[in-house]
């Protein structure tokens, strides 16, 4: 029988399931031109409402997939493993465990991307590093992991064209947020790495895509299954978004947070503990999962151990600057901020809570991110946060800086910024960093 | 605030409520093209899914209806009436009632379709006459409506041209099935002929579009909504689809039929009664209500009797002739099918019901109707009805003649036709024709 698209939208608007033939054929023929635009996206929004059974989405990952390349790591020695976060206000550990699990001798190959609404991208934020190109055809992308075990590109045209292309429709049809077609997305580009393992960082919280932990589960549970029906390792961790990562959000802002880390650098703040522990922490955590996947350490207590004495020893550091010089980055002349605004509390009591998506487009304001895939990120604005959840703050005590080159644009961003921020009287306790590991 | 369609789907997505901006700017500017096919299908799925209010319905027929002109039927004194039709198999009515009320001295502007599917459509039943042309414009139209108080014109590009292109889309992106995108479609078309009353022939049954009452009296009183939200009379009958109406389907059979009914002829089938008295009976009723909304007539009774005085004196043949020499159609010239293929029963008992759209889809097969919309259709290509509903049948009684030019078509139609019909025991009534006059 003659393959109708017309036919598949109807199934999938009744309720049907579609075979892999039928997604296949359809998802190709988008990826080719043969089917239009104004179908796929008929078929994108009957998926919203209908949803996808397991076989589904295991079906679309692959029509996705192999809609273009699989790396080919054949000839790279070892268990090839990537993170994957789903993406927040100052999310910034791949800089860290990447050097991390690399020094380590597991190889990190990882396609990363650019930011795009509140969330910050990899890409962005190795870019602000002077000279630093993440341009490399996939055959020196093979190449650079099977030497140095490490190397960050973005994704490439050869890299899942179809998902490229329902990406960018699914953004202007208001068909982002289905859990098939989210898991499907992801999935395919982590698959076509080439790798053999994958950590999951899944974000829930008022910063994060899934808003509460019981959603952030439901994602990530989906994501494993896909995983795991191709052979992969994997594991989830479900991490909070409550309020921002670390001390800074913004590119070379938080080049230079991670350095410090990896220098083994405290910034202790006016409560008396290290801002910088919160990005250190996360970061470990997801560096020993990795290498537990690996087969680098026994258990998490001691795969832990192991990534904490790559950190403190400096082997992290010196990894990283070998990641710069790969890509032909200068770290030394990091650009920094020409101009800063402190933001005090007008209010006294506990930081309750952050709007962190508030934060993010804070973020855009200053040009610390975009609202459009065309817009021109500035690599030295950003926000530096003073406080977290849990924190007692008088009158008067800085809470923000903004930072960046133009003094302008960052007295824009403050009435947005200073709405962040919920500052309540009763006493709070600080949350959990990291809620549950599930594998 | 800038005008956003991603925002709109969104919202419908979500089943919120539109204003009548919203899906007017959305309309026009896809009208215009400066909204794209993928945006428009995204909204008309989510729409499937979440419906709209009455208020959305009115606003998007109203939107569709402004995207071209409104005929201007000022310049004619009267009332203005026309019928709509859901579509059915052998529906011809409009060929008797056009010419009855519009020999009362009402004026009858139809704007007709083509047949798409198992449906025909009065212009190309008025086409198989040789000669007849239906492309006029919208001033010789009101002209023509003037003077003769008939006219029949095909849609055309002034006319909701909005309506056109989403029709289109609809069809390649399964999104015809939905209630308030029917009925704006529909109704915006009938608005835009400036009619001041519309009786609607709203079928349910095997043929029709509804397949129950339930379902054909919830399109009426939606689609009456509508015409009452715009100040319009309107009624709507309720009838009987299970069954093929009349004695024809095919187009110069059909002309043939209306001709014989407006001459005063009948035709006595094997089982002793008129095979034209239901088309006859429906002509005068759908005729009735039509007066009855313009005022000839006080009530259904009367309006009925000058209905059929009308056709039994031969006024309505006449207003049919000269319905004709208006289009320049030649009916002596009428063509006749050249060859015929009969279908016998090969079981014994009562006719219990037909699979109508099997029929419809039989007559797709001998180019009496198009599957696609640029198919050319064999005028003299039909299907003739022996039996109705509740008639017995012996073995070898013939059930249907197969008629047309091409004799290998018609035989390639002959196991369709055959499994078109439920032959069973037990002795059954008579269905009725007409189930309930809405207003």
């Amino acid at each position: 029988m003659a393959f109708l698209p017309a036919e598949i939208i109807k199934t999938k608007r009744n309720g049907g399931e579609l075979t892999f033939n039928e997604i296949n054929e359809f998802i190709l023929g988008y990826a080719k031109g043969t089917i239009p635009d104004y179908q796929m996206s008929a078929l994108l929004m009957a998926t919203f409402f209908r949803g996808m059974t397991k076989e589904e989405t295991l079906s679309l990952t692959k029509a996705m997939l192999h809609s273009g390349e699989v790396v080919d790591f054949s000839s790279v020695p070892g268990f090839k493993v990537d993170k994957h976060s789903t993406g927040g206000v100052g999310d910034k550990t791949s800089l860290i465990l990447g050097p991390i699990v690399a020094a380590a001798g597991v190889p990190v190959p990882m396609i990363s991307g650019r930011g795009l609404g509140h969330t910050g991208g990899t890409l962005d934020k190795l870019e602000s590093i002077p000279g630093f190109n993440t341009q490399k055809s996939l055959t020196e992308f093979v190449n650079l992991v099977r030497e140095h075990a490490i190397c960050f590109i973005g994704q490439t045209k050869e890299i899942c064209p179809a998902d490229k292309k329902i990406y960018a429709l699914r953004d202007v049809t208001a068909t982002v947020e289905s859990l098939p077609l989210i898991c499907a997305s992801i999935m395919s580009k982590k698959l076509a790495e080439g790798i053999d393992g994958l950590v999951l960082d899944v974000k829930f919280g008022s910063g994060a895509f899934m808003k509460t932990p019981a959603l952030a589960e439901e994602l990530a549970l989906n994501l494993m299954a896909i995983a795991k029906g191709y052979g992969k390792k994997v594991t989830s961790l479900l991490t909070n978004m409550d309020q921002p990562l670390g001390r800074f959000a913004g590119n070379s802002l938080e080049v230079e947070e991670c350095v410090a880390i990896m220098k083994n650098e405290k910034f202790i703040g006016a409560h008396g503990y290290d801002l910088y522990e919160d990005t250190r922490e996360l970061s470990l955590r997801l560096s020993a999962h990795m290498l537990l996947l690996a087969g680098v350490g026994k258990n998490e207590t001691e795969s832990y151990k192991i990534a904490e004495d790559i950190l403190t020893s400096g082997k992290a550091m010196a990894k990283f600057e070998e990641l710069c010089s790969i890509h032909g980055g200068n770290l030394s002349a990091l650009p920094k901020p020409k101009h800063s605004v402190v933001i005090s509390s007008d209010k006294q009591g506990y930081v309750h809570g952050f709007h962190t998506e508030s934060i993010g487009i804070a973020g855009i304001l200053i040009k610390a991110g975009r609202a459009q895939t065309t817009d021109i990120i500035a690599p030295t604005a950003g926000i530096e946060f003073h406080v977290k959840v849990g924190d007692e703050v008088r009158n008067g005590d800085a809470i923000f800086t903004l930072h960046g080159d133009d003094k302008d644009l960052l007295n824009s961003a403050v009435p947005m910024l200073k709405s962040a921020i919920n500052i309540s009287l009763p006493k709070i306790t600080k949350p959990s960093l990291i809620l549950k590991v599930l594998s």
